[in-house]
């Protein structure tokens, strides 16, 4: 896809979230629950964050898209993952998996996994040595934040891809997307996104405002990367460090012009 | 009351609380404790976030006012809500309520109406949805932001301020306040705040700290809502985005001062 | 020591830090995790929360120090916090005990003299009401946010300091830092940092990410807290209340010079 049509892609679901404010029901962790939530917001979707065995179905029954996000799981929240991914799943609804840490420990690595497995997302997103992680078996010695270089991981992606026909997002300077037959690097973005916590899961979460709207998973997660990226960028230029950088970045969500989008938008996709 | 004697009645509160720093035990959601607390601290007042069953009856018995609110909420927390509500009531310190997203699942709506029944809150405050779904048995699908017209939810909030002796709040674009024989309406307050996640929730915060320090629980939900909805009007002034709105939000509860109040205050009281 | 030396040993530090960006495993609570994750990336620290008993031992163990926060406790949580603490002494990493609360309820004030037992923390940091109770039985009437006068703790400092070999932070207006044979006084600070929720969090923290870097606990608890202290007064300069500090205080510690710390270092090192 050439950029003008890409850009073309982003601004109509734009326009869709903004005019229809899909529901985006996220089992995610206590530390990006916030930020988040306000991306969402700011995006123009709906959030809403239930994790709650007792009722995670029902609410993942009026959501149009469910993210799940590992970041600080523990065993009663697990329990609602598959629950409420079991209903997405019926029901048709895309669910995006966040597999935050996966390598770090054994749990998550398992249940990253499992989710993978049970689920079938329509997106994964990670940093590199998540994504490694569900498909390799090597430990990370970095937490959550902890990145190999893109390319060393896209051998993982393509074979997740390849075998689970979920679209694959490994997050990076360079963002590549990979679905089962289409490619897309997003080189927009900011290292300063490194410098504040949840980044990643506010893409991901973003990417199911897309993927409620956006029956292209492979496109929703493009358009999810670029839009970050690009709102990243604008952030970046009006903020001298991480704490105002935060702000800026859902101030530019919120007011993000169809120029900025094509002014702006630098995708590959061969 | 006219305003004159409402503003009177606010800025009284605000100095009280400012003198005293009362503390506020909160029960409430991970979404938005974080600004909650903010926003109680800049307002004054001193927060307390507690929710282990083994603590929060000491908790509460120190604390001045409860706020409970169901917004993530689980089985280990509701069970904390009831402990912490009897202490409360045996010691007649006010207790507010926010049923975040009643309607949107059974687990909320009972838990929510259970609250009601058991706790006999001073304050229940949510939006029109939420009200309604305390009376009548509908479900939302919108999650937690779902609003009716407030006029719509008047009949409810009427049934309910008559029924349980409460004082309903029906937040919205104007704020509705219904006791038993009085009524208010606020229409002060910024379309932005509806694009921040938690500013219904940190209007309950606020409740509970009015509440610690004005023996009439409707005037300190009018006030409290006068005040959410005055630091709004000042906040978006000076942001062009969500973003930046939330920490000049902040920013004016910190900063209020007797004529942001008098020159603002729009108050209907018949 | 002398302020020269101590600006050397801050620097140093700081370097180090942000050379290094070694994992800090934080076992804290929910109000304060983003802003004490932010915290940490910002000063160059790499910050990782995780609680399952499930991982706890596997994170801690890739992790260069440990943070133990007691802010919103539960039972599920305590067992990960001693599970985690056993690994970190066996690894003989650093440990950082924050008591929030110490002194409010008997949950609070006895878990933490369990994790002061059985953990050893080479740091413990603290209000003044919440050093005093873990030495003395009194309760505390004010929540986690009372303050005694921090000389009438310094008996309770001294008393731990000596008997557990921690060194021994209590906060206030002026921090005050006591091991077993040193001391020190750190003036830097701002008002306004009263008026932010998980500011005592967040030097806890911090705190964290120096021990691991500084091979001596009083150093790091001391560089730490002068820290804490100019960030403030930085952000303080720049911001009119609350909601704009937090955000100027994150870029302070990101953007903070080797001059900031020479020309503003206050510390008294008898």
């Amino acid at each position: 896809m050439e950029n003008n049509r890409r850009a073309d892609s982003i601004w109509a679901d734009l326009l869709r979230i903004r005019a229809e404010a899909p529901l985006v029901h996220n089992i995610t962790n206590y530390v990006v629950m916030n930020i988040t939530a306000n991306a969402l917001l700011a995006l123009g979707a709906s959030p809403v964050m239930a994790h709650a065995e007792e009722e995670v179905e029902e609410m993942t029954a009026i959501a149009r898209s469910l993210v799940v996000n590992i970041g600080t799981l523990s065993a009663p929240w697990i329990a609602a993952m598959f629950k409420a991914g079991a209903v997405a799943k019926r029901n048709a609804r895309p669910i995006v998996l966040d597999p935050v840490g996966a390598g770090a420990t054994t749990f998550r690595t398992e249940t990253a996994r499992s989710l993978l497995d049970q689920l079938s997302p329509a997106i994964v997103r990670g940093n590199a040595s998540e994504i490694r992680a569900l498909v390799y078996d090597e430990r990370s010695t970095r937490g959550v934040d902890s990145a190999h270089l893109s390319d060393a991981a896209s051998g993982a992606a393509e074979a997740l891809a390849d075998r689970r026909h979920s679209v694959v997002v490994t997050s990076g300077a360079i963002d590549l997307i990979l679905s089962d037959g289409a490619a897309a690097r997003v080189f927009n973005g900011h290292p300063m996104m490194a410098k504040v916590t949840g980044m990643g899961c506010t893409a991901s979460a973003l990417a199911g405002a897309f993927a409620a709207v956006n029956p292209s998973a492979h496109d929703a997660a493009v358009n999810a990367m670029a839009v970050m990226g690009i709102a990243g960028e604008l952030a970046a230029g009006r903020s001298p460090g991480p704490g105002t950088f935060v702000h800026q970045f859902l101030d530019a969500l919120y007011l993000l012009k169809e120029s900025d989008i094509r002014d702006r938008l630098k995708v590959e996709e061969p």
